[in-house]
């Protein structure tokens, strides 16, 4: 039987880091290839007493079908969060519990996009997200960037030339794949730009609360006095990631259509996980929790760039975030880091090339990423001294 | 700011149901409009103490991420399952976990509809697959039933003269909203015909396990040699509805497409409820779990027919099912259920019109549904004769 697949899942291939990560199965290989949280950062204890408090007595309501929206107690909790922290929320803002940042940004898309329309982005962008665009017949288009996030005179070019943009997808802060933070004033720029254009911001704020160095930064949903900026995260790096929770703030009236797109997805989200996560919330100090995943990174990052800065040939650049999850090394030349990651696996290291990044599917990278979040303090010393190794030979003879 | 959505979700509106439902905070108003397994049906001291055992033994597994095709152990679980008690899956099959069967449907249209491609279905048919699959810009296009399903004349001609008909969407099991079933001869039929024209059958069977009368039929997926039919169903109504545990077994390379688009739509499906299903399927006895089921549903379906046959004018036909959820019911003369719904409503009694359930949403139905499995007995004893004696007052007015 041939099948006659939709044009827009036809070439769509799955994300080249969870075929690593689902392909990892030798226990010898160390993986800086992923983006999972330390299981250490998860608050094994008190999920499991709250857990158990629900059974007892909330068991019809954690067990029963829900509503679309989310649980309500969790919504506002959130949105008070949000509020206080972030100062992100105006009174024509909505918030929503979706499954996992990754829903808000492909209903994001669903409600904005017809095939064939464009999603601007950082390039390179995270993967996930430039899939659930393809996946949605919008086609990702990306806007080079330095090191200080997405170059606006480049963002001004392509609002200019394409009409069909409907979203711009911006990861400002601890940008994935990259590790590194936009600016306020770029960030200002970014919001003007798009108002002037009437383009939509998708700000993804996934590592937002992971800064362990530096300054807070505003976030462009901060400044969204004109109903412009979808704003999703979640509290997969802060509480549990395999328990898919997340949540969108965004005007009201495309909440509702995000809701409506939800509703056929899914039709909520598990909803005991929601409540627990809501207990969570209320019953303990998230905060203090956040503390510690932000020392633990702290010193796995420190750890790792010290380990770079001495095993590695002067010639590689790496970025120095001031939290999130990853570093992005570039080799010299204009090499490409294709081959280069594949030799590596060999030698049982794992990091991803940088073309798995990138707007254009087709397209070529001399960097790749590193992850320091999921690996151990003695899998980052062996590993970067793999990489370093590997990295020297490779030079003399390329 | 005027939001340019796309056009997909512009005119999409929420499921009438589940707005029904969500307005429902007036605890003096009798539903019979939702379609909630009875709470009494969750197991929950089951799922109590396995939840304390996943938290105690397995919590770093539970919390993490995990891969999109669903945890390994409940996916051969419930491929065995599928097997043995149903004759489903062959060697070139393949089963996955989704976020609900909600998901599964979604999914299976993303795969194979192009915006503007139209989708067959039962007419009425399950409102939230109908908006799943106008929330992919697929129409979905209504074949008349009788009383044992769809008329395959009916689907003959459409199929002959829709030839951008990608899937037939059918409930042949207790469908819903009808609660009738398709006999075993008609069932080939379909097959035999979708198999001609090359249109992939998405057989969705929710309820399948909830059989309190009757002898079983083979589903249309047992017949499936030719790699034809995706087959979608839950735990939804056997175990939790608010966890969102639902699988898909068909043919490997659909569900490789489909596992594609679900990574884009929320990487993976809560792995601790997959988890926590997987050891109540293998550590507690599902099947006298779903014999209780059975028997609780045999008494309240019964309990709501004996009250419809005493109750009701005459003039009033509804269905007799043999399990599931619903019984349907028929006004006489054509007479739009719309109106009578509402004046029901102001009696505080919950019922849904049957234009709900309408492929075209402009059509009209004399025809509304009714629930049993959510009400207590004297709700449901309480409910019918409010709708008796609203209904012999309309008929004699209308």
């Amino acid at each position: 039987m041939t099948y006659r697949f939709s044009d827009k899942l036809a070439n769509l291939k799955p994300s080249a880091i969870r075929e690593i990560f689902k392909n990892l199965t030798d226990p010898s290989v160390i993986s800086f290839g992923g983006g999972n949280p330390a299981p250490e950062s998860f608050p094994v204890a008190e999920l499991s007493k709250l857990a158990a408090d629900i059974f007892a007595n909330q068991s019809t309501t954690a067990l029963q079908y829900s509503i679309t929206e989310g649980y309500m107690p969790l919504r506002q909790t959130i949105k008070a969060r949000l509020h206080e922290k972030f100062n992100v929320g105006r009174d024509f803002d909505d918030t929503v519990i979706v499954s996992g940042g990754q829903q808000g940004i492909e209903l994001a898309c669903k409600a904005f996009c017809n095939e064939g329309d464009v999603v601007l982005c950082e390039d390179p962008s995270f993967i996930g997200a430039l899939n659930a665009f393809r996946s949605n017949g919008a086609k990702p288009v990306g806007v080079p960037c330095d090191g200080e996030g997405i170059l606006t005179d480049a963002l001004e070019e392509k609002l200019k030339t394409t009409p069909n943009a409907k979203l711009l997808y911006i990861i400002p802060t601890f940008q994935n794949p990259m590790g590194i933070t936009t600016p306020l004033s770029r960030r200002k720029r970014v919001y003007e730009l798009c108002r002037q254009y009437g383009v939509i911001i998708l700000e993804d704020n996934p590592y937002g609360e992971l800064r362990f160095g530096g300054e807070d930064i505003p976030t462009i949903k901060s400044m969204d006095e004109d109903g412009i900026v979808i704003y999703c995260s979640s509290l997969s790096k802060i509480l549990s990631a395999g328990m898919r929770i997340g949540f969108v703030t965004a005007p009201a009236e495309i909440i509702s259509k995000m809701v409506v797109a939800k509703q056929s997805e899914d039709v909520h989200t598990n909803i005991f996980f929601q409540m627990l996560c809501h207990k969570y919330m209320t019953e303990c100090d998230l905060d203090a929790h956040i503390a510690s995943i932000r020392a633990l990174y702290r010193h796995k990052c420190s750890l790792m760039l010290s380990c770079l800065e001495k095993e590695l040939p002067s010639e590689i650049t790496f970025t120095r975030p001031d939290g999130g999850l990853f570093i992005w090394c570039t080799l010299p030349r204009g090499l490409d880091s294709a081959a280069f990651a594949k030799g590596l696996t060999e030698r049982k290291l794992a990091v991803v090339p940088g073309a798995t990044f990138l707007a254009d599917e087709s397209g070529k990278s001399s960097s790749f990423r590193l992850n320091y979040s999921t690996p151990s303090d003695a899998q980052i010393e062996a590993g970067v001294k793999i990489l370093g190794e590997y990295a020297k030979e490779y030079l003399s003879t390329h």
